[in-house]
């Protein structure tokens, strides 16, 4: 029982100031990337081919919306204001979507799918060292399940059209983790107490650099069976 | 009793095809409607002066969204795709849109308060005539009340910090209910089921002329008296 109550002390220690400056990192980048998934779904809805993949991909903004103000209620039990905690995250996620602006329709759909649930997964491994309250938050609005079928669905049915677009998708999907990780090492070097979450801390313990680096495996395990889901190759 | 049931009779021809394609339009009309300001306020977002007002934006996009989402749920109640209810106003919603396109963000305000209410009035007057679900329902879409606040706040204050705002603000609103008269009067000329609704059939009463002038006073009324209170000339 030790290892268990070990390995998530989190709520033991819950006046833990850098632990609180953590768990607002977390949420703050949530709330952020929410909000700015909406404006790129919504922006990118427009585009869609049909009036009926148009209302999908407006739903799935919706859906990132809906995260965003769920995060934001999670804040203010905190007694903090979302647009204080989205802020030193601004750069990070607004050169995301600089540098991965999808350019068609059906990247901005292997965006939502491959690169959202890359992210997905990373937070959600953060989420393992956060209390139960938040945790149960950061699972809750990660879910985007209802969406998968139908993008795995439209991303086959593009590529058995026109097999070309395979290898345009593929090349997208690789290059869109390439961007994510390049703006979490950014995050990671400037919020200490986020990357604190995970390494631990005197008072917490965390993951050491084996733990890390079986996570990272899992990471793009899951990265490529999602690839491979749509088809591409990873 | 006579007089109250005679004016609301739909109920006691729901089998009426004429009034159930009437209906099926007015929910067609409401849809795309929703799902059309979503796209409209979505991408207006992005242009916000700072982030709350994003944030204020998107969600009063999400609203709109919902209600689309509320019609296309109610119209499967009559066996209707809502694809298929909103493709008759594709031409008149798109062609609004482009006409009324905001170019500045304090416009797209103005227009989801005044020129979206006006529309809501409209709605509101034909849903007299409809059944008590979908009047309902209809009701419950059109009920905007958490962003006046917001919106009259903004607006007010643009115009103090800035006075010369009011006057460009104030042409905004009358051009808006102008666009949305052209588009209703060539709704109306094309779809005779849904005048129906509010002129009535041989088994169903409706507006004669003199309640129609009546309806085109509160409408106009109405319009007057939100511009008064976002401090514009009518």
């Amino acid at each position: 029982m030790d290892e268990i109550v070990g390995s998530i002390p989190a709520e033991t220690h819950p006046e833990d100031a850098a632990y609180r400056a953590g768990v607002v990192d977390l949420l703050g980048i949530l709330a952020y990337g929410g909000l700015t998934a909406f404006q790129r779904l919504a922006d990118d809805a427009a585009t869609a081919p049909t009036l009926a993949d148009q209302v999908m991909t407006s739903s799935m903004a919706v859906v990132q919306f809906r995260n965003f103000e769920a995060v934001r209620d999670h804040l203010w039990t905190f007694d903090v204001d979302v647009l204080d905690a989205m802020e030193p995250f601004h750069r990070a996620f607004d050169d995301y979507h600089e540098r991965a602006q999808p350019k068609i329709w059906l990247e901005t759909l292997v965006s939502a799918y491959v690169g959202d649930g890359f992210a997905a997964d990373f937070y959600r491994e953060i989420a393992a060292y956060v209390d139960a309250n938040t945790r149960a938050l950061v699972d809750e609005v990660l879910t985007t399940d209802r969406q998968t079928d139908y993008i795995v669905g439209r991303v086959r049915q593009a590529i058995a059209d026109e097999p070309a677009v395979g290898g345009r998708l593929a090349l997208w999907g690789r290059r869109l983790v390439g961007e994510a990780l390049t703006q979490a090492q950014r995050v990671a070097s400037e919020r200490s107490a986020l990357t604190g979450l995970i390494s631990g801390t005197v008072n917490r313990s965390g993951m050491d650099l084996a733990m890390i680096g079986r996570m990272l495996t899992r990471l793009v395990e899951n990265h490529a069976l999602r690839m491979d889901r749509l088809g591409l190759a990873s």
